[in-house]
């Protein structure tokens, strides 16, 4: 038999599809990504996300799947862990989709398949080999068309009691503020996700009439120095740094990491998420926190789904 | 040597010192309380929980402490975990005073002496014996003169970066609510905790003129139906409810147990409790929770002491 040597991993989200191979390191040996399909049904968007792994293994020169170690996969939420059901909030087309079982029968070939939510392989990326490297007390944070996270505590992912630990969007930051799409009241999501924090800058006068603009066409006002743009962020930052600092006082964190595409505004959104931070966070412990961008930027989902395979121990706790 | 069979507990808060005995299950075979003396220095202070501590052996006919296995102790925060210099919030008398140091010179002979927060202990007893008995993933909450509590998640005590994790009363409820006296703004504990509340009510006009009224003159007159006492509680009870739902969301609890004087109000404050958490944690995983009273009442922090011995693997990570 082969010497087991690599890990084939995928990152699927509701704008991206993302294949890699990594090495027993965790490191990249090639990935690649292509754009959600928007249209067509389960199987479809299967097809797509199955060429997209067999050409990453064929760029990895990998043709016997016995080499590998395993398959790691973050999938957008939803989904029912560790059976891996999955119902992505922002893909359709899939709903209950049984995607760890078809990893398994397309790329197992008796090796372990492990799916888990997306924002959580990024914080286990990131604490494995990130911004939180080294750390034992880590949340990662995914701004996005959602606000996700996960949550590694005494130096293991916390599942929690239906593997939805570290989901900080629902944090309440304003009791009274905005409606929800969870059907909350006040949740940091409800502020700062990308098409909340748009939809907020259009009523405020921001590119009135234009349904399509995006939170990235925000963050680029706002690096312009768009009055409403730099409030929309500042609203943004206010919030998810508030949510950051319940977070820090309830789990004694040392590292934050903020990735997602908001997190690309850079000073603009992390400058008000400090402001907040120190204004409620102010216990000893708590000051000590750091809370920074993600490191390995748009590769931390992959590093954290070979994680799952290679640090099962400590990041996997599912069969 | 005799067989190790039984385990000496304390728990040491601003108004009251506990210490008793437990079998290697966890039971209390005897236990007492006297009033945490509010005068005198750290020498007396540490003379009254001795002595207390020597006359539960009496009780318990221990006169061998080869026989204990093991010395847990509950003490109020801050403090400096594992070491155990302890400088509790509402015991002026010590400063940096080494508990554990202590209670290992006088009881320990070779037996491990092991002391964590008052409120973890709670959270501890109630996760092993109590309302969140069988459950994973459990919160403790203390609401008194502070707001404090404990963390178990996936079946282990969460300790965080310092000995920290489960603080949930600095989690922020209303960004723009009052000062606490962490220095913070809005968190849970700058409105529900007992000397607050009473402020807030008086300020309200219950009670006028009266400096010495606590929180339980005010839930019982709440009950008698006082409407300033009554808001008062409806206030406290839906901040901690927030507090919970935000905690529920980022920890995926299944059982948060209420516990400390304020919780002897009942539906008073559970009935809003209830309600801003129902508002709040909306997801289907974070509705599942269950927010209850905690279930041993006064002696849930000694048999979460006697379990930082009996089940150190779980509950204990220090040295």
């Amino acid at each position: 038999m082969a010497e087991r040597e690599a890990v084939l991993v995928a990152d699927i989200g509701g704008t991206k599809l993302a294949g890699g191979v990594t090495d027993l390191d965790g490191r990249l040996t090639t990935w690649a990504q292509v754009p959600t399909p928007r249209d067509g049904d389960a199987e479809f968007l299967w097809r797509t996300l199955e060429s997209l792994l067999a050409r990453v293994l064929e760029d990895a020169k990998i043709d016997d799947l016995g080499i590998l170690s395993g398959i790691g996969c973050g999938c957008g939420g939803p989904m029912e862990w560790p059976a891996g059901l999955v119902s992505p909030l922002n893909i359709p087309a899939w709903r209950g989709f049984a995607l760890r079982e078809r990893l398994t029968e397309r790329f197992g070939d008796k090796n372990q398949v492990r799916v888990h939510n997306d924002a959580i392989c990024m914080a286990i990326g990131e604490h494995w080999r990130g911004a939180g490297k080294g750390c034992r007390n880590v949340l990662g944070v995914v701004v996005s068309t959602g606000v996700g996270g996960g949550l590694v505590l005494d130096d293991r992912l916390i599942q929690g009691s239906s593997g939805n630990a570290g989901h900080i969007g629902h944090v309440v930051v304003d009791p009274d503020g905005p409606r929800c799409q969870c059907g909350g009241v006040g949740c940091v999501e409800a502020i700062a996700r990308g098409p909340a924090l748009a939809a907020w800058a259009q009523s405020e006068g921001w590119r009135p009439g234009q349904p399509e603009v995006t939170a990235k066409d925000l963050a680029d006002d706002a690096a312009r120095g768009h009055a409403v743009a730099l409030a929309a962020l500042r609203r943004a930052g206010l919030a998810i740094g508030t949510a950051i600092a319940s977070a820090t006082c309830l789990c004694d964190l040392e590292v934050v990491a903020v990735g997602g595409g908001l997190s690309q505004a850079g000073a603009l959104l992390f400058d008000p998420l400090h402001e907040a931070l120190a204004r409620h966070a102010r216990l000893d412990f708590a000051r000590q926190v750091r809370a920074v961008p993600a490191a390995l930027g748009q590769t931390a989902g992959l590093v954290g789904a070979a994680a799952l395979i290679i640090k099962g121990d400590r990041y996997w706790a599912g069969d």
